[in-house]
């Protein structure tokens, strides 16, 4: 973020595409408006394969690049319970997942552009090596390098780099930090932050300094190539467009990472 | 098949790819030494993704072609329910799995080289308008311009010709036909042949001379661009290694219609 | 609805406990606050073991019979797609959701009241006799003889009264109707009605006088035993809250029909 | 197995009713004439509702106990993966799969007699102490008190134990043994015994004298309620057979622990 131009320009990042038997998660069509990278469900953790398709279509209509939000096949858990996989079943399950929706964007004269882990798989690659290795190996396969985002510090950041892949860092609009620059735990008071004008405040100020101030006060220097924003809350609509105005109010475009 | 070139190449086809959490429903090594076409499933009516990228990497290392097997998404009814899916869901479903069969496909330096509905999805768009538009939109999205396989008469074909999409005839080695050139129901007695040099022997009839006889001992001509062997019932493997045995004593190479 | 103390009274019912993996399809707290039955998802088009468990416990202390909404085995498509499943099928699936369900209202000090099908299964059995006939000997198997919510003149009413159980004849708060009391087709304008008020007012005259108002303007008698209001679009529970509002300022009670 | 009368008696149970979408994991018709416990599938981890309906049947025409055979819901990795659900899912889940089967046993005038965890959720309880408790307290709440049959030692053993239900502790007849009671890891060479004749010998050996050897030549008591027997691997029918044929010449009863 040293250079000028990159600190006028953020990339805002949505987990989108998760309706499935036509009862929506989040209001895709409103988030589509507001950000410009939209991880899109692969029929995994959620996301029925026309509900993908239209999330794409309407990405592509709003300029808005497409990301594989893989997940585990875990659709009643919605993807938010690790489940213990072996590299291989993992290996093949992304890889799946990419190609089932690139086949779908291609058909909407777009192209996955990147990737994202979702939910417990997310939060697994953190730490846990095997699949952190064998979610890059899936990737990889791919044949594309597509860009992988990450929570910075992930195992699977050192894996994808290995593999040639860049990583995209990635913070969070709405969730509180330690002074160390790691998630306060959701488990603890004040995880979330709730207020659109706090958080669209915080946003500005990582776009355009690179700091984030953590929950105590102190402030720590970040290297965010995108700032996640939650598409499937009540709210979560107005916090984006609060997120957005104050960005273009203080001159910061949002835009891709690509 | 007038032409004595292609009179003495017939290409065998088979659905693999079918094991779904470890339990196979065919031994797909062994039918991948003896057919020259998989039809590989996608993982919507059976099939996980790393018991389909192994079946895919056999297959290639056999030099089978791999057929794209998509189907209902109903893994409890293994696909043979026919589901009222609207057109938009179906094109989709299918493009889907085509998609992350060509993935898996890639990762082993080969693609899906043809499409082949899979079970009551084959049945209904015999006859069903718009599913079988709907199957084509899914297939001609993809964008490569693959070849369907599909029951000869079928709706499905005309859509397909019209879309500009090469037709696959197929006829069954196992299954009486009516004099009429129609499969005598399963519901019939007779419907499904046994013996497999009974088999064997019409297999050889329909490469080299491109006639079936009927169950009524009449016989008619046929225009067949590969023959489907099971690969999923007891005795499958033996009745597919008699075919091949008797095609390859009669001179009859087994190549993919490719 | 001869009968003055009948006519007091009303059951609403409305489709619950469809959440999966977190995400609710309907506000299930506050429709209980308003309805007198529940029909509760049993996991096959919708809702997580867990999610149905806490609805079924929320039923139970807001005092609302618990339904069993069985439906197809089809989450993707929510249950709303015909699926052509063998009789034998059917019934397995219908008493298996069953006993689900009452497994989970057992623990909660409840049991399953009676059981209405959901979505496409539902019109199915309105002509369909032998997926009718096989719902019926599904809910017959249970040996319990619980209720069944119909359309009424469904082919399944007939097969339920052959079977000695109780059709509850159910009407719609926000459709409209032809003269001669069927339904009309949502494909057409003015299906569906929006106005709350206006809705509430078709309900205590439902309540009351046990007339229907067409869309034609005329008027029929019906036999409503049930009124089904949605709780899953937007909107639904302030629907709900009108429809209890109304019925309460006529002074009809909201009670089970049980 | 101190007492002479139940030195003369054995309970074999084998994991049956695992078919799904037709296609059969075990031969259970054969299984269940050489059995007195079947671990029937509740359709989590595999089984579709009919055909656990049918293995229900021949269970019961069989004289055979029905266990529930409850498993992660993880069809596509026939639960043999570890997830991380919360205790109150899985309390659900265990709770919802118990009443599913118990609802198809009645309808054949039998009832769900125990239930054994499957897979890597049986793996799991032996030492995972939040997952042991929960599934004890969904059996629990089904409010029969049925038996859990689990591995000697096993954390979920003293859950039952507290919660006042049985616990049924299980040998299995073809895999070794290290000298202090536990299972040879299947990653080590020797693991599974193969041949019918030597494991058939082992079967006795623990029904008359509650005796195991070891992999080291030593033996160790053991105090086995029942015999697992596997129903699906080719082989297992034959080996099913062997031990059967064995016991009956050593003058022991197959009997269900009951």
């Amino acid at each position: 973020m040293a250079n000028t131009d990159t600190a006028l320009s953020i990339d805002l990042n949505a987990d989108l595409g998760e309706t499935t038997g036509g009862n929506p998660v989040s209001d895709d069509s409103a988030m589509l408006n507001l950000v410009s990278s939209a991880n899109v469900a692969c029929g995994f953790h959620a996301g029925d394969p026309l509900a993908i398709s239209r999330t794409v279509a309407d990405a592509q209509a709003n300029n808005v690049a497409v990301g594989a939000h893989v997940g585990y096949h875990d659709s009643q858990g919605f993807g938010r319970r690790f489940i213990d996989y072996t590299p291989a079943e993992l290996a093949a399950e992304t890889l799946y997942q990419i190609g089932a929706l690139d086949a779908l964007a291609q058909a909407h004269g777009t192209r996955v552009a990147y990737v994202k882990p979702h939910g417990a798989l997310y939060n697994a690659i953190v730490y846990h090596e095997s699949q952190a290795k064998a979610v890059i190996e899936g990737i990889k396969a791919f044949g594309r390098d597509l860009p992988v985002m990450l929570l910075p510090g992930a195992v699977a950041a050192s894996h994808a780099e290995k593999a040639g892949l860049r990583v995209i860092h990635e913070v969070f609009a709405d969730r509180a930090y330690n002074p160390d620059g790691t998630l306060v735990s959701r488990r603890e008071r004040g995880a979330v932050l709730h207020d659109p004008q706090v958080v669209a405040n915080r946003v500005v100020r990582m776009a355009t300094e690179g700091v984030i101030e953590a929950i105590d006060g102190s402030t720590f220097q970040t290297q965010a190539d995108s700032v996640c924003v939650h598409g499937d809350s009540p709210g979560a609509v107005a916090m984006a467009q609060a997120i957005a105005d104050e960005l273009r109010t203080h001159g910061v475009h949002i835009g891709s990472f690509l």
